[in-house]
Formats: structure tokens, C-alpha cells, sequence
């Protein structure tokens, strides 16, 4: 082992956008020995094996598995409970099973059942991303600055939870350690339900006339652009999301009904009061958030969009 | 005149982000030979003059306009009304108003009784702006490459409508000419609804309690940042928008709750089928305004956005 590196063979299951970042990272940081990479067709492992993604390639999960230190699920949440079944006889005791998915109670409900006992497993959110998809969409750099979420059930290895921490923390994240309810509480709020919207008003306008789309389309630069990015990610990632973190999802997106009936029965009749006291209110938290970047704890990247004014014109303007 | 020059003088009523960037991409081109500033507060008037966006400024809006060749208004849509009333009395046959607001049937609702005959009236709208308000916030390049639509009423003066349209030209944007009501319509689905949605869901945020909405700012990364960017803008301005293109905007609203609502019954149905379908469909728009804009037609900098995968992490990442 060099002095950087952290586990000898790294098995990824799925190679997609958070997969093939992952693996980038640690070839680039030397934290890992080997790479091994498993994924539904033989066309994506190619693609991995020509970008050198990863060293070795295997369809069977469970041969990929075998004598690997450390396994990071990369896949729809969805998919967890079948890889479970799939790679469980091939692992064995000491052995680290983490993933990137972006609830966490119902990888606790699928994986724990089917992990053998003295297998450690230390689930993971890496709070990054980029609406592509694939392989080739991947780049070392995507964790850097970023939060990463673990929620390790009480009781879980301790070595084990910090080996799993100084990885991520190697790639350049702020690793937090959590519960898994509460992880899926917050990030119910911070992400599932702004894609919710965004997946919403875009397929709202999807639904318009030819005519009318292909105009919407090009003035989209009034704030519609931003929805479209985020409603441009992976679907059958965000399906597994909301269905697996659907109490979480209906509950805020009940408030949020509540709120936006609200705000529409004040346009209505006309009462600008109520809009422009809203208005002040949600403007001091955009300033909370951009405190937090500028102290240089929360996000290095937000003081440059702050900064945008200065530089040119701001690709994500307002009006 | 130099040879640049448009117009000899030009008056601004509103010297805000929009007004002060007008002022700034005029001086920078030459395209204006003298600017003069009028605004509700001599602190702000004040400030112009040390930023030298202004060569002259009245508290009065009568004086202001008074001999101007061009006038600008870039005010709150619900004040145009008293600006109009204000200003009528010094406009003189052959003047050219015009405004940067966002909303266009009530420009010529409210101002197209009260400017007198013979002066021209040519509604227009910067698709451009950031979430920044006041003198200080504004840039010289805010326009470029950005579309500016402009709504004369049907039989207005074609060289009046061409000189504002070679005003905004030569700031670097794309005009386009279409009907008030049209333009109402686009824009409330392109602007208007995805600012009404951003309120919304940063406002249904604050309300929750200190610890969560703690953590909500922190891990804010996940799609709620673009939210609040959008949330962040000028709380009169958008409360005025909404008032003056309420038809527009309710009916649009309504299209979008009920899609909202059809989502939600499928997640709560565990409908995955339903789900990826609609998630399938969005991207195929995000697509779309990307072609738009390798394209070179649409939008410079789009191609910029499409490529941050491959040039580092993306601040705007979609997990």
C-alpha cells in the first residue's frame, strides 16, 4: 500500500455519473489498489474499461465482489434490494458495503436484512451531482466541497464508519454523520422537493402547444432554464427517490400545497402586501445561504456567483 | 454626435440594477450623449452621481424628462401609473418612451392613455437581470446576448420602434417584436410561474422550525440554492409583476396544479411506470434548449453550462 491509499480493491456496483466520479478521485488521489467495476450491460463496463474508469470488469455482481475490501453500491435505489441478494453469499466478514443513494432509511430496510453478519455496512450521501448521466459524464472533482451524509445504524463498526469518512474526506467532502429519518427529512426538503417542482412546471410546459413550447424554449433565460436543469437528471434514479422516500415527500409537499394556495388566493385579490411581506422573507434566507458560503465553511463555490455582477452577465439572471 | 451616439439625451426614471446597467452599457458604447437620473430618493440620485452612471439627476420626474430625446422607465410596474401622470406635462411630439418592465398589457393599460399625441410609446423587456438590486448592482454587459422583446400597440411610428430597437442592439441583445398579450403569456410561464414556485418553496422553508431550517441552509446544495437564487430577487418588483399579469399567471398556476397534483398521486401510489415517464419526458426539453443554444442562436453561454462536467464540479448539481 502507498501512504495515500486506503483500500486495496474498491468494487463499484453501477458506473454512472456518481460511480465513474468516485472512481476518477481515487485513481487521481492513488486511495485505492484496484478497481473493480460491475454494471447491467457489458456495453457501460466497456466504456469504463476504455476510459479507464476501472482496472477489471465483471457482469455477475457477486464475482465482482469477491475478496473486494470495500463495495459502494452506485445504483438506483431501487436496485438494492435485487444487488443485495445478488452479492450477499459473496461477502465476507470485515468487509465494508457503502452506497451513494440519495434516501437512506430504505437502504437500512433493504440491505440490512441480506448482509451477512460481520459484514460492516456504513450507508453513504454524497450531496453532489450534475443532471448527466453515464460513465463519461463523471470527473474526479464532482465531491469536492461537498457534504457527504453517512447514517450508520447505532452500533455499526466504528473503525469501520471512519475508514468509510476518510475516503470521502479524501475526494474533498465535509462528511456529517446522521439518521437516517432525519437524513431523508432534510434532503425531503433541500432536493427531492425542488425536483419534484422542477419535473412538474417543465412537464407543464411540455404539455403546451407546438407553438407556444418553441417559445417558451427560447425565453426560457427568465428563470425556467434553472427547472429545466434540474429536470433534466437521471429518471430512473429521482422514480426510486420518491418512491422510496415517499412519506418524507408527501408530507412537505403538502405544506408546500398549503403555502402555494396561499400565495395564489393573494394574487388573485390583489393583496400586495402579503406578497411583498413574503418576498422580504425568502430574500433573507438567500442571504443566509450566501453568509454561509462567503464564511467559507458551507460552499467555497457560492461567493463566485455572488460575484457574477461584477464579472458579466449572470447566466441564471432573474427577471 | 459621435458615431455610435443614438440619442442625445437620455433620461432614466428607476435607476435600480436594470436602469444602472442601462446606463452603464450606454456610456461604455457611446451610445447616448448625456444621461439624467431620476429616482424617489436623493440618496439614491446621490449615488449614481458618485458611481458616474448619471451626468445630471432631478428629484422631480417632470424635470428629468424635460427636453430628453429618450425616456427609460425602470420602476416597479405598479408605479408606472404616477410616473405617467407625473411626466405627461413635459413631454413634447417626437420623444420616444420606453421601459425595461417585465409585464407589457399594463404598460400600454396604464401609460397609453396618459402619453400625450405624438410621442411614442415602445414597451419593451430585458429577459435579463440577477437577483441584485440598486444602482450598485448593475453591469454593463447585462445584456448581452440576452433577448429584449418589444410590444408597440399596433400603428405605432417604425422608426421610433427601429431606434429602440438600435438601442438594445447595440447593448448586445437580440430583439424581438410581439404582441403585449403574447409576451404575457411566454413570460408568465418562462419567468412568472418558476418565480412564484421559488417563493413558494423557500417560504414553505422558513417556516419550519430553527434546527431544520438550520440544516435546510446547509445542505442547500441539492437543488433548494437555485430556489432561493430565484427567491432572492426584488420583492417589489416581483409582487408588482404578479398583480399586473394576474390572468396570465393564475391560469398558468392552474395547469401546473394540477400536474403537481397528478405527480403527487402517483408517488403516493408508488406509480414508478408514471413517474419515469413523465421524468423521461422533461429531459427531452432540457435538451432541447441546449441544442437551442450550441446552436448559436439561442444563448452564448448555454454551451459554457453544458460543458462544467468536463472543467470541474458543478455548483448547481442536481442530487
Amino acid at each position: 500500500m502507498t501512504e495515500t491509499q486506503l483500500f486495496g480493491r474498491m468494487t463499484l456496483i453501477g458506473v454512472g455519473l456518481l460511480g465513474s466520479s468516485l472512481a476518477r478521485a481515487c485513481k487521481e488521489r492513488g486511495l485505492v489498489g484496484e478497481i473493480i467495476g460491475t454494471a447491467r450491460s457489458q456495453a457501460t463496463l466497456d466504456k469504463t474499461l476504455a476510459l479507464g474508469i476501472c482496472d477489471r470488469v465483471f457482469l455477475d455482481p457477486a464475482e465482482a465482489v469477491k475478496d473486494a475490501d470495500l463495495v459502494v453500491i452506485c445504483a438506483p435505489v431501487g436496485a438494492y434490494a435485487e444487488i443485495g441478494a445478488a452479492i450477499a453469499p459473496a461477502l465476507r466478514p470485515g468487509m465494508i458495503v457503502t452506497d451513494v443513494g440519495s434516501v437512506k432509511q430504505a437502504v437500512l430496510r433493504d440491505l440490512g436484512a441480506l448482509i451477512p453478519e460481520g459484514v460492516h455496512l456504513v450507508p453513504g450521501h454524497p450531496v453532489a451531482g450534475t443532471e448527466h448521466s453515464g460513465p463519461e459524464a463523471g470527473f474526479a472533482e464532482l465531491f469536492e466541497n461537498r457534504h457527504c451524509i453517512l447514517t450508520p445504524s447505532p452500533g455499526e463498526d466504528d473503525a469501520a464508519i471512519a475508514q468509510v469518512q476518510a475516503l470521502w474526506e479524501a475526494c474533498g467532502s465535509r462528511v456529517e454523520i446522521m439518521e437516517a429519518t432525519h437524513h431523508d427529512r432534510v434532503l425531503g426538503i433541500t432536493s427531492h422537493l425542488p425536483h419534484i417542482i422542477a419535473y412538474t412546471i417543465v412537464g407543464t410546459a411540455a404539455d403546451l402547444e407546438e407553438s407556444e413550447r418553441a417559445e417558451v424554449i427560447r425565453f426560457s433565460a427568465g428563470g425556467f432554464r434553472d427547472f429545466t436543469r434540474i429536470a433534466g437528471s437521471d429518471p430512473v434514479m429521482w422514480r426510486d427517490i420518491f418512491l422510496n422516500n415517499r412519506e418524507a415527500v408527501l408530507e412537505i409537499l403538502q405544506r408546500f400545497n398549503e403555502d402555494l394556495t396561499a400565495l395564489q388566493r393573494a394574487i388573485r385579490w390583489g393583496e400586495g402586501e402579503t406578497l411583498e411581506k413574503l418576498f422580504t422573507r425568502t430574500r433573507a434566507i438567500r442571504r443566509g445561504i450566501i453568509e454561509e458560503g462567503q464564511a467559507g465553511t458551507f460552499d467555497a463555490r457560492e461567493p463566485r456567483a455572488a460575484a457574477a455582477k461584477t464579472q458579466g452577465p449572470d447566466d441564471r439572471g432573474s427577471e
